[in-house]
């Protein structure tokens, strides 16, 4: 595979769970770190999410209680947030991970993940949560 | 002790340590995680904050040097200041323990612990700094 | 509910999720701070865990990105791993999980983990790991 | 002030908080980083925890939070359990505040410095725990 | 050396590093923790900075790893990215920097800290980046 | 190139940077995580260390900051200091690293990767230290 090669993969890997928002994040490190944004795109998405020995829906699960127990990851929660709903855990799943994630990362930055989750589910018209996205 | 007992009497915890600004945090998650409103309410003040084995004066110490560690915590720690200054603690004290923190968590954390802090007596008319709350 | 129901309750989930693991943890803390072991029986298992809300195969993987990102909790990653065995992930989806932790919490963390993995596989028997528990 | 007297002034102030805790950790520093260990000496004790701005009861409270969220520093909570002790904090007190940090902090990292404490109680026949130094 | 003398030469140290945005952050603190600005002058940059022991171009090095590890230090990394380009290093090889601590802290705290260097190059001009400064 | 090419290209960079330690873990690996010793190789050291925007002292620079700074990390740091040795940092360089992390993530986490480095330069016959590796 070329360089080439693994950047397409990995952005048709990209543009299935995190549709726009990932891209938009690709795209504003092109002047600044364009090797970040390939790194992104060919590794995280083209040699590690494209692996099939975990389905996106888990991994969205185990990246939400990563993004969550880092703090200070507003940005990338939005994206995962929305990739979640993508891959089809619903609303209250996304909002029970977080709340999970309280046990063992404390309640403020569960709150601070939480906060994200509204944003993006008031984006898109999710509010109040429902069992269903 | 009812669910519903369970989060009266963790209300009126809060509502002596927090005053508004911990019910706005509250409300604010009911129609994403009215479950994680509940936890915050009935056991971080109910069961947890309500002990009298550490008066409220101390726990805001410890919860202070919590909030500046883990870093990125700038809504909850202008929450937690506020309850400091409810509390007890002036806000020489309270500057001095955000700059004590700096020793064990370095500078930057400290720095911004403190910059919320700068915000929150600015709020109440409490700048410059003295001894009295 | 009594606080003596709520830790039975408590206690009965834990024994399902954790075994004796978890069971071990709370013994060790009981002449310290037997509130916390308490706290970590009705509260986290009882209150939290037991929630229908999202089933203990999708929490533990949650827990398992929360702890990776930590870092330092060893202790506890030996748990939370026998745990993801015992409801239902086999060694190769907590491997996996573990890695795709690495791209958002980087490679020293996930090494760290996946070792504790490499611990507990091995107790069970379940090195070389296969994709059945 | 001289290096050197800023170094006497310091020691003084470690001597009194952490005995021979701290003075064995400055020693293994010695072939290493000397420069570190008359940091932790000059600076930390002999400018930062001197100030009477705070009292070291109060200092160990906000250290005791510091040290639980950072996390990895059990060499250092130990020592600081043994300075809170000596400074006039009871265990059970020291409990409390590693219990009210999971609020904040999360169950593991309490847990974990829990841990540390029951060693330096264990060590100082203080268990199990009392309200009495 | 008195304490004001100290205080002066670490604003020596800090006007030659930072120019303003250093100066900045300490008149910021001035009517909250007058005491955390003395600290951040005549310790940080007068104690510390200034050793021989390794020049200002690998102290940056080493200060834009910990800031990205950190998370939260969007403030002190403005700082210290203009710091970086001040003492010599490209925007290339500050671009690769944080590049490279995404191996160690993750993608999301590498994409972090480049947004804020991505701030810092456009207001000094420099975007999109080159390997001269 | 291919998955073996690339991999190839990494153990050559590895080997050059870390000697035996690293090649160490990645064995460690083998059996519960071959993938993620495959991407430390092929990944980590192939694709992002062996990049010649930063030479090789200037990465273990920055990885000594994002290491001191995460915590935890006691494996990785013996492994990167070793790396440090290799790639030319005297050992006074890398005692002076550590100790400038301490104003950014504190003093306990600057102890902890301090005698990480003791206990390496020990088994190099390299203590006291001096300027010359």
């Amino acid at each position: 595979m070329t360089r080439e090669e693994r950047y397409e993969h990995g952005m048709k890997v990209l543009e299935q769970v995190d549709g726009e928002a990932g891209q938009r994040i690709v795209n504003s490190l092109a002047d600044t770190s364009p090797e970040l944004g390939h790194q992104v795109v060919a590794w995280a998405f083209g040699d590690m999410y494209a692996r099939p020995e975990l389905p996106p829906r888990d991994r969205q699960l185990v990246t939400l209680g990563v993004l969550a127990a880092l703090g200070g990851c507003e940005i990338e929660l939005e994206v995962h947030i929305n990739a979640a709903l993508n891959v089809g855990l619903a609303p209250t799943e996304i909002a029970e991970a977080l709340l999970h994630s309280a046990v063992y990362c404390g309640i403020p930055r569960s709150i601070n993940a939480t906060l994200v989750a509204k944003k993006v589910f008031a984006e898109r018209g999710l509010l109040p949560i429902t069992n269903v996205a």
